[in-house]
């Protein structure tokens, strides 16, 4: 397996790709190709006291580097040679299996779908998310990438979200569910109740098990496996988590810096803390998936350190073992539907 | 001031209407009238060691429910003589300055535009949940009452938003954010980007004060005094919130149990953490007020208990002293705007 890493991408590039990078390749059976500038990829090696680049790693260069004001829509044509854009076409050109980038989302997911190409019959690429929950782990898909969706892309959303869920996190019977203001099949919007009767067609054929709607609530206590939503409150529903839980952090923060007393009951409780706070820490979950499109394209955080960077490369090797394509293939009559059911027709 | 409460509305009523009213009759300069069953009334009364009804209390006799499962839209109909509907004709007759319901939101909502109508050139009511952030409170409008909206609602909500702030909470000079997946002004969809336009129109008019775009991620954190949502993504935020508070109350809660150890530090923290789980205790913010309704109308959680029934009379009682209507009335040109901006047109 040979993973693709955009080294220049990211608020902390290139330090923290290439660390992240150093420290995925001692666990990771796996070649990790880096692009970016040779120079400056030396360099951070240098300031890591390596004085060449580790057993199993690569540098492929590339001069020029996407910045976040780019516009996405123009990024292919006008930094064909950065990183992320050089990276993208050497995985299309199957020099890879699998790419790694801290750079713009939104740069990302469109040269992405113009290089790598979706996966035949799928209209639209999503952006998926592991969200830590009361039960373990549950897919979120879209997180945004689609703010404006049709029952059609929900409709394949699911199923992105499912395979993606069974065959790349080894969850053996995913439950799927649309997220809604009401768990009866008569709430939401058009774009619900049309949604709600695709996803249980298919649930009947048994391509998903369709568990109906989830209220937002019950996404963090663990009522799904797959929760899947429109780019827009999928986006809200992932920055309300994370920001209630910054939060509540600082409160609980505050309540153990009251006195000494509240200090030393912190101090025994210091193990479990900070497991909790790993448990809710964006970089233990690693980057974020874009399902749809032909190969594993991994979104890491922009202020990735170099631990975030290396669960997102572990990311990467597990959705290459999932073999999404695969499972799409197998399915793709049942996840197409006729133009005439999109939303608002 | 009279408060007028719907006695039998709720997973707990009566008992918990009447005895969250005897404390909010303490406590408040009110008179407050009990509409339901009088003899459950009394009964109640008697199982909490009153032989008569409190000085300052009132029992209006309906002898009907509403129930959960009743549809909204016939409710007013074919519920003439139940709690709720009676308790909204005495409010909408001026025997009553709000009325507080712990009974089916839908109906709720429902009968009160019905029976005690929306303020003039006011397009929607709008639920207005008071949330804990890191800074202080915030309202969220709406949650839930409109999952489609159209940029003339948003711009009306978020004159009630602001103007229940500023009056009925005593924030001086609230900002007002719009919910959406990113701060530019760009970001989100077409409704998002026309309300933007309608808002910013509304700030340079100094009708409110605009503070741009936010982010889910924001409000918990305190960037905001009032947000504005469709009902759709503000009942995604106002749930996610709830789940993800009671996710880490619940592995707090294990990592306290750990060892003895661990519950001996939580004993050591335990003033600080009973405050913190009382903060994000739905129960401490009473109810949701409905905005747009010509008189307070505040609808307390359907498992409200006595804690939480006083604390949304209380909530009632400075909506009544707020007079959200007269401030309306006096921008009523500002935010009524021509039907051709409505979304979608």
């Amino acid at each position: 397996m040979r993973i693709i890493i955009d080294a220049m991408g990211g608020d902390n590039a290139p330090d923290a790709m290439i660390s992240g990078a150093v420290l995925a390749a001692r666990e990771l059976d796996a070649e990790l190709v880096l692009v970016g500038r040779g120079a400056e990829i030396l360099q951070a090696l240098e300031r890591q006291g390596m004085a060449t680049l580790p057993k199993g790693m690569e540098v492929a260069n590339a001069e020029d580097v996407v910045e976040m004001h780019d516009d996405p829509a123009t990024v292919v044509r006008k930094r064909r040679d950065s990183s992320m854009v050089v990276g993208l076409r050497m995985l299309a050109e199957e020099k890879g299996d699998a790419f790694v980038s801290a750079g713009s989302t939104g740069a990302l997911l469109a040269a992405a779908t113009l290089i790598v190409k979706r996966l035949p019959g799928i209209r639209r690429a999503a952006m998926a998310p592991v969200l830590p929950t009361a039960s373990g782990r549950c897919v979120l898909i879209d997180c945004g990438a689609n703010a404006e969706v049709t029952p059609e892309f929900l409709l394949q959303f699911a199923c992105l979200g499912a395979f993606y869920a069974k065959r790349a996190l080894g969850v053996q019977d995913p439950k799927v569910c649309l997220l809604n203001i009401g768990t009866e099949d008569t709430k939401g919007t058009d774009l619900q109740r049309q949604t709600y009767r695709l996803l249980q067609g298919l649930g009947e054929k048994g391509v998903i098990r369709f568990g109906g709607n989830i209220e937002a609530r019950d996404v963090p206590l663990g009522g799904a496996d797959v929760v899947v939503a429109d780019g827009f409150s999928g986006n809200v529903l992932l920055k309300t988590m994370e920001g209630t839980a910054k939060f509540l952090t600082q409160e609980l923060k505050g309540v153990f810096l009251q006195s000494p007393l509240t200090k030393l009951g912190a101090l025994f409780c210091r193990k479990g803390i900070g497991a909790l706070k790993a448990k809710m820490d964006y970089r233990q979950v690693g980057g974020t998936p874009f399902l749809g499109i032909t190969k594993p394209v991994i979104k890491a955080h922009g202020s990735s350190d170099a631990v975030a960077v290396c669960n997102a490369i572990r990311q990467a090797a597990e959705a290459v073992r999932g073999d999404l394509a695969a499972a799409i293939e197998a399915h793709l009559d049942e996840i197409t539907v006729p133009k005439e059911s999109d939303h608002g027709a």
